[in-house]
């Protein structure tokens, strides 16, 4: 019986991946990894260069991403079939082979193996490697600590409606809004309304080639990429040492 | 002139270390961390039998830690006068020599270092290694996903009021609280008055040897170590594919 290996693979510079990480993904013999059809896909661009010559690559291809909307009934359909048909699959290769499964960030934290996982769990082993989350790795490029003291963080998607986006922003030391993409007018919006606007920035490719680190404020684009990530930093609320 | 590199070492096991890190720990000659008096160090403890053999080695020793009130002006007083002291050291090193300082998890979240980044910054040239921070480690133990789909996750710290814990344990799907120790009696009160202490963890010394983690609710203990973290995983609010 082999198992399935879930690498966390950090947030895009394969020198973030973990010491374990790093070590199976160049053991593999192999891995399979999500990717939009016709892309090579974020997770497999970080493993460039660290996989072996001979490894059997399994790409995942979602058969819809933003082409119709997430919360359609026929959305839901075509994805749980996507996610029950690879399932199937690599409980089949595992019953002969060790596969890894690459994972952009942390599996554990708004990951999508989670739904493969959910499928698998009780019929196959399965083993899951911790990784720096993509957020760390944007707060990393800013070079600002994200939060300090007492300070209350929230993580928040921007798909949200705008007033819980404003709501939280309002009441939150530090703010992460993940899935920005086609919703950052909105997190704008909303950012504005609570007053936050110009501590925010946009970070895009965190800790990879083509990074942009940009205050919000100066960005004038209305949408951008998907995993882009915008942060407003705490102050350090009721500071352990004041500085 | 030296550099000073800030190693976030991730939550507890070596492995878990980024491979950048894992590198300069392994290459440096003069390391630094925090610990308390007379204790060996948890960021110590995680690169044993990583450090060379004839690194230099400077403990960073906590005047005080929970001896007295942290907010009183007595406690504020003698940390700022450490850190201002461990800055000048640091720097007066730096002249010369690369140094490690060793910071669990990750160093921009939450972490003690950006109290002396504070004060060396503009002085001495700084890296900041990114980390797996601790919170990930403990959801990595306990084996669930913290938060998916459209989640709101909040981060927390068990010294905020009773009232403001349990208010927040309300409005967030997912929750990661902080600083437990002494004030997990405080905790474990907010989250039954809210409604979630049925599904909440606690997870002390996560991914080290020794780890326990423990339905909150099964543990008898008003304290607990001050790294311990409380869980409450979130349940995916609008999942992008229902299971």
């Amino acid at each position: 019986m082999g198992r399935i290996i879930c690498c966390g693979l950090g947030p895009g510079n394969p020198d973030l991946m973990s010491v374990r990480a790093d070590r199976e993904v160049r053991a593999a013999k192999h891995v399979a990894y999500f990717r939009k059809k016709g892309r090579p896909g974020q997770a497999r661009r970080i493993v460039d260069g660290l996989l072996a010559k001979d490894v059997c690559e399994y790409p995942m291809e979602y058969p819809v991403t933003t082409e119709i909307a997430f919360d359609s009934p026929g959305y839901i359909r075509l994805l749980a079939g996507f996610y029950d048909e690879w399932a199937e699959r690599l409980a089949r290769l595992a019953r002969a082979v060790d596969i890894v499964v690459l994972c952009e960030g942390d599996p554990y934290f708004y990951g999508s193996f989670m739904h493969l996982r959910a499928r698998l769990q009780g019929h196959v082993e399965i083993e899951v490697i911790a990784g720096v989350p993509g957020m760390a790795g944007c707060w990393n490029s800013v070079g600002l600590p994200i939060a300090l003291g007492d300070d209350v963080m929230t993580v928040l998607m921007g798909t949200l409606p705008e007033h819980e986006l404003e709501q939280r922003a309002r009441n939150s030391d530090a703010l992460v809004i993940m899935k920005t993409g086609r919703n950052l007018k909105k997190v704008r919006r909303a950012l504005a309304t609570a007053g936050r606007l110009g501590e925010a920035w946009l970070i895009e490719r965190g800790t990879m080639p083509g990074e942009r680190v940009a205050r919000l404020n100066d960005v004038d684009e209305t949408e951008c990429p998907y995993f882009a990530i915008v942060l407003v930093h705490g102050q350090g609320r009721r500071m352990e040492a004041a500085e």
